[in-house]
């Protein structure tokens, strides 16, 4: 039997305070509802009483049908002088209804004395009554599992080793009911090996204190790159609730990333976390949260990323054929993620072939590899990259072994753009013409917000007219790079990624050029050619 | 004395590896200038001989004067069955002239013998080979140190721990001459534990075989989440060099990122990196690289990211007042960083007043601050970037306060360009037009290499008909950014950053637009107006 370790998320809270992200009711739940499905334990989800937006959140949460997670309603102790029975912010906690409420109590003396100005005799007596107030059920009305943050334990417990006053305030929220109390780095600072001496210091105060029954957690940040390890440091000191965050957002650096803490104490420290529920479903709800917090993933994030289980080394390649095991620290497919393979000027034969098969065409002589990777290697040192361009890489591919249908032979394109401002016209105007020509001769003439937009419509309108179906096709995505930009000007080499729908499926090309244009023209005619190719 | 610790980039290798990366050889020769003033000990660039473009790379290199850094070639071992001095790979690296060439060499038995094809034996033999040969200087003709990658060193000691093959090919570079020998979690899959555990038997073994003058590396790719973790664990057990990437790229999750690495051994753990070099050139490096790869840069990287010391917390900022320190773990001047308040009115008025001052403008009431701040916070919000457009600032800055001159009128300037590829006329003809009012009319057509390059060659012929000292003029620089490219195609807003100079001085202005030329057209204008402003 596997040990448990609790999971705990506060992206709906802390991971709100990410610069950028900023959280509807209805966000919320869509958020409550995916970490459910994953079999997250707890999900911390707001201030209810301090943010109106909280306390709406959790009126609206009280009707969701959850299959396995608990809401936490987050606040603080109450305030130096006052009693938790009378303080309105306690008040607004136990009114969310919620079932589990955390409070956060300052545990560094430097803190209570400068920031909240009290005495440390005050504070200890703040958790103590805080606690014991909450969780008892006949001042509250019902049971309600109280868990405390122990906001700057780290840091203090460093400058305080001899009083220990932040082992204090946790002892003496045990002593109160806690069901949980939770270490946090609050202000990210520490390294793995001051964590887990810090950790065992806790679970031996703890346990010489007769309470061997109230879980010990850890809350990190990342400000020294190292929140996933000082959480795997804590589990393997004693704690066994994880506190984090989807994707790891989170102020400054961010919190732990609580999925990436999930499958390493999963797959690689052989801790239980999710039950019964399944790690397959990692990467999507990595996804999905970040779609809903509209944030653009961040690709190398571990397990979960886009490019996660992506090759690109020549060397990698051909091992990889061999076995996959051998370059990949664990098989994507158990955090529901893929393989990925890239061309590149690195890559040699063995990725362009894995490619090819990929693409469903067969390379029917190992020569034709070889020379393959030879104008792949050329074509790079000429500025294309055709990592980011499977659909440009996929009509190289074909051309070489004659697989290329035939396509429009293009007469002419131009473009054109200009201001009037003296005459009141302050924005451009451009209109771009393109000419083909194949059984016919077709031209179109478009205007359009800027040369490219003006040039994708001209082309796309005039394929129309040669095959109906490139009316769905859409622009979705462009990107430029200027090549050795700082040494060339306007004369550099300029290359275009241009990503393209038909609303079914979404391909890339890459085009390059002295200039912009010329660049997007190779990229958006070979984007059209590639989705007008007969299947 | 603080012990030192040796730093290896390999951003120009390794990092490159990451999907959507491509340097040319003027991109890695900035960033090599840019190490090497940062003082990192070696800089790896890559493969010469196998990759075209590196060999050209290292061509070109030998003339550069670098104070402190020293460059590396990296390649591989000699092959199964062929003796290193035949060898066209092993050649290619000693071609190159660098004094510090890295073999990588196979450490785990299941790769020896299933991706490589060989004997354990054998494998041991080409690493004697191959470091015997390299560090010989009568062979080679000069003298070389060399390093050896142990490829697959962790997983390999695991799954071999009673053989311990990794360790013998370990001691087999040693004893043929190796300077350092650096264990590689390949696929990245360890934690620190692990890692700490088996760099103490790496340790143990150099030191009963006699090389304790051998330096141990660590090379830890972020597949866990824990690259920075693990590196921080390798030199905590003995470790004494450590490789990594600027800004952690690279392939999949991205290698160790160094500059964090560095600042945790450096500000946490009392080692000396840097020698006399100052971390204060952090940020700055970390920046000036993610520029050069043309990645948009993550905000939330420790130590260097915009937001890695931005607060967004009411709680924060309160107590942030009263004293920094209470939430920040370091100082972020330390790394050449600055503390941002998120919600804070007053942010930026401080910064404004110091660039006025910078700028000889003096600006009479606070009030004039404020409104400066607000409005550079709307243009920013915009797409607009001053901090690197100290020209553009002074524009806006100067007409805020009723300092800036009277300039030309535009009555109109427009650019066209097309091809005509049906008639062997592949190449594209650009032509510009600008005109412009001011005592008289001017108008004048350039032809140029693409819409921007023709638009400058216009506009300052006919400004140079206006006061002829813009004919001195000349764009040095150009740079475009996409802002929101993932999410409105072409219709995005782009922003471009131009650099100009006379000769005598140097300045940047800043342009955006909903295309690349009306966003060029006003960094151009505001560049040369800023450039004709009387003195």
């Amino acid at each position: 039997m596997k040990e448990h370790v609790f999971t705990y998320d506060t992206t709906l809270r802390d991971g709100a305070q990410q610069e950028g992200i900023s959280l509807s009711v209805a966000d919320k739940i869509e958020c409550v509802r995916i970490m459910d499905r994953l079999g997250i334990d707890f999900i911390e989800c707001g201030w209810p009483g301090a943010i109106p937006k909280d306390t709406e959140f959790f009126r609206q949460a009280a009707r969701l049908d959850l299959s396995h997670s608990s809401l936490v309603a987050f606040g603080a102790t109450t305030k130096a002088g006052m009693k938790a029975s009378k303080d309105p912010q306690i008040a607004g906690l136990v009114d969310s209804g919620a079932s589990v409420i955390t409070v956060v109590a300052k545990s560094d003396p430097r803190h209570v004395t400068s920031a909240l100005r009290t005495t440390l005799e005050e504070n200890l007596r703040m958790v103590r009554d805080t606690v014991s107030y909450l969780s008892s059920p006949d001042a509250v009305g019902r049971p309600i599992t109280v868990m405390v943050d122990l906001e700057h334990f780290f840091d203090g417990l460093a400058w305080d080793s001899r009083e220990r006053y932040p082992i204090q305030v946790m002892i003496e929220a045990a002593r109160a009911g806690a069901a949980a109390v939770i270490p946090c780095d609050t202000n990210g600072g520490n390294l793995p090996a001051t964590i887990a001496q810090m950790i065992e210091q806790a679970r031996d105060a703890l346990v010489n204190d007769g309470h061997e029954d109230v879980v010990l957690g850890i809350h990190a940040h990342n400000d020294t790159g190292c929140a996933v390890a000082n959480t795997m440091a804590a589990v393997g000191a004693g704690a066994r609730q994880i506190q984090g965050t989807i994707n790891g957002y989170g102020e400054r650096t961010g919190n732990a990333d609580l999925l990436a803490c999930l499958a390493n104490l999963q797959l690689k420290m052989g801790f239980d976390l999710l039950g019964g529920h399944a790690l397959t479903h990692l990467t999507s709800t990595a996804r999905s949260i970040g779609h809903i917090v509209n944030i653009a993933p961040f690709s190398r994030t571990p397990y979960v990323g886009a490019s996660a289980f992506a090759h690109k080394a020549g060397l990698h390649a051909s091992a990889i054929r061999v076995d996959p095991d051998l370059y990949q620290h664990i098989d994507p497919e158990q955090v529901g993620n893929g393989m990925r393979m890239l061309v590149s000027e690195m890559a040699g034969r063995a990725s362009i072939e894995l490619k090819a098969q990929e693409l469903g065409i067969d390379l029917t002589s190992p020569d034709l590899a070889t020379r393959l990777a030879r104008i792949v290697k050329e074509r790079e040192a000429d500025g294309y990259m055709y990592d980011g361009a499977d659909a440009s890489f996929e009509l190289l591919l074909r051309n070489e072994v004659g697989m290329l249908p035939p396509f429009v032979d293009v007469e002419s394109w131009d473009v054109s753009t200009g201001q009037r401002p003296a005459e009141g016209q302050p924005l451009s105007s451009t209109r771009a013409t393109v000419t083909i020509r194949t059984h016919a001769r077709y031209i179109h003439t478009s205007e359009g917000n800027g040369p490219v937009n003006a040039l994708d419509r001209a082309l796309r309108a005039v394929l129309t007219q040669y095959k109906p179906e490139a009316a769905v096709i859409e622009l979705s995505d462009f990107k430029v790079h200027i090549l050795d930009q700082h040494h060339a000007g306007t004369a550099s080499t300029i290359r275009v990624l241009i990503t393209m729908s038909d609303g079914e499926r979404e391909w890339s090309t890459v085009g390059i050029g002295t200039d912009i244009i010329e660049a997007s023209w190779e990229a958006l005619f070979d984007g059209y050619r590639w989705g007008l190719l007969p299947r």
